[in-house]
């Protein structure tokens, strides 16, 4: 289906995708590129990749779909290097989680090539990061949103999505804007919800008991901090709109029950817990996709 | 070991206490006690206790050791209860969130029999609640803080710890209003975020569509949500002191980020990540018991 797949950022989730497409025999030759040289002698030795250049250009050359899976704030230079030489019938998509950002990097970048960009963003991940955190089957069963531009052909939509299914992967479209709210509620808040609980705890005095005596519960919600901290600052920068505005109503219902546990307002302490119970129940028994 | 065990709430903690004691042959026989009387049914059923009673004074006779696994506002009326039919050699214990709560729980309802009471808390748990959800491995390498009162005597305080050690955990002695902080910041604090987060996005419009594209990282921050609303609410009205003062220092922390965001501040979001991050990994390298 691919003749020669360039990944561009091969750690997790290029990596990972990486490994799916050779697993299901959907790609004949795999090339990576990186700014890290040994990143991508790893990444050859692991069998992840078959060759790999540093210079983007070297690796674009003769691809015919190429992966960009780098931190949002160093898509737009990259993309002014694919432009320069990628080949007219290649596909270019990205894996960002924000694609409004995204649109204007690759419209500032791609200057002769937008038209063959399909912004794509999988709904997946570990809180690891790099090449030795990839495994095949890290899209099986998850989904990938495209966000399509409005020059796109309804043919290099469907290639990059049929990429996504043949990683194991559910695909779907959505507007650039809806994406972006849906992914601050989903995805950016809780992660800088749990950089910050545990940023607030190591600076707490006690703080070696307090990690000592964590549990499954803090294990769990605090996963995610472990997550890139440079991903994250680029996503905090580059969906601040959408996540400016769900912290500050996040941070209104906070301050709403803070108050209720000042006041000991049992009735509305419980009210508000049944709710996001009953919330996160329901939503539990419909996920089996 | 122990003689005869009463277990007064069976459910998800109770439960399994039971379980573990029963599959490590260290107690004779088990009784529940609850006002439920359907769940004694399923506990008994389930093979988790071998009687049951709806009243307390016919359950804790005989008992030689009585585990009290209620919500934190409903065990001062189990301990006078309790105080008026408890022999003079049997142990009371508990398995309470907030110690410094159930300590005055007990002063007032234990007016005859306080000398026999070792406040305990064991470090576990999952979202379930009820004696369908118990498990004989809850406990398993996890910890269990006791926070003895002076009236104790070595032997009581070791009672209680050989039974927690029977049913897997490790036990460690710790100060009440020291317990307190820990818990707030370890448990009380996370459960109290998560539930707001969902409680947030379940507010939402578009709340269908944002369930929907819930992927790990959200499944994980949110799983305590999932958490019975009567015992987190008894928590935070019994806690209330430890968690305002941890809530207060967190939203301060949360505000410092939401403004870094709004400045576009990449070095101070990234630091701050960073931070959480490697205390995070940390944490985790240390944590295999």
């Amino acid at each position: 289906m691919i003749s020669r797949l360039c990944i561009i950022g091969v750690g997790l989730i290029g990596g990972s995708l990486a490994r799916a497409l050779r697993a299901n025999n959907a790609c004949d030759s795999i090339v990576g590129c990186s700014r890290n040289e040994a990143h991508l002698q790893r990444a050859q030795e692991l069998g992840v990749i078959d060759d790999y250049s540093t210079d983007i250009a070297t690796a674009v050359k003769g691809a015919d779909m190429i992966v960009v899976c780098v931190p949002l704030r160093s898509m737009q230079a990259i993309f002014e290097k694919i432009d320069a030489t990628v080949s007219d019938d290649a596909i270019i998509t990205d894996v960002g989680s924000a694609k409004t950002s995204v649109e204007q990097a690759a419209r500032t970048g791609l200057k002769t090539h937008i038209a063959q960009f399909v912004p794509g963003h999988p709904i997946a991940g570990t809180e690891k990061s790099g090449v030795e955190a990839s495994f095949a089957e890290l899209f099986q069963g998850s989904r990938v949103i495209l966000t399509p531009m409005p020059e796109n052909t309804q043919g290099q939509v469907l290639r990059v999505s049929q990429m996504w299914e043949a990683a194991g992967a559910h695909v779907k479209e959505m507007g650039l804007e809806h994406h972006d709210e849906v992914l601050a509620a989903t995805s950016h808040l809780p992660h800088i919800l749990a950089f910050s609980l545990v940023e607030t705890l190591a600076s707490m005095s006690d703080r070696d008991e307090i990690f000592e005596y964590a549990a499954g519960g803090f294990r769990d919600f605090s996963r995610i901090a472990s997550s890139d901290p440079v991903m994250w600052r680029d996503i905090c920068i580059e969906n601040q709109d959408a996540i400016l505005k769900l912290m500050s109503r996040y941070m209104a219902d906070l301050k709403q029950l803070q108050e209720a546990i000042q006041n000991q307002d049992q009735e509305k302490i419980e009210t508000s817990f049944r709710r996001a119970k009953e919330a996160r129940d329901r939503y539990t028994l419909k996920k089996q996709p």
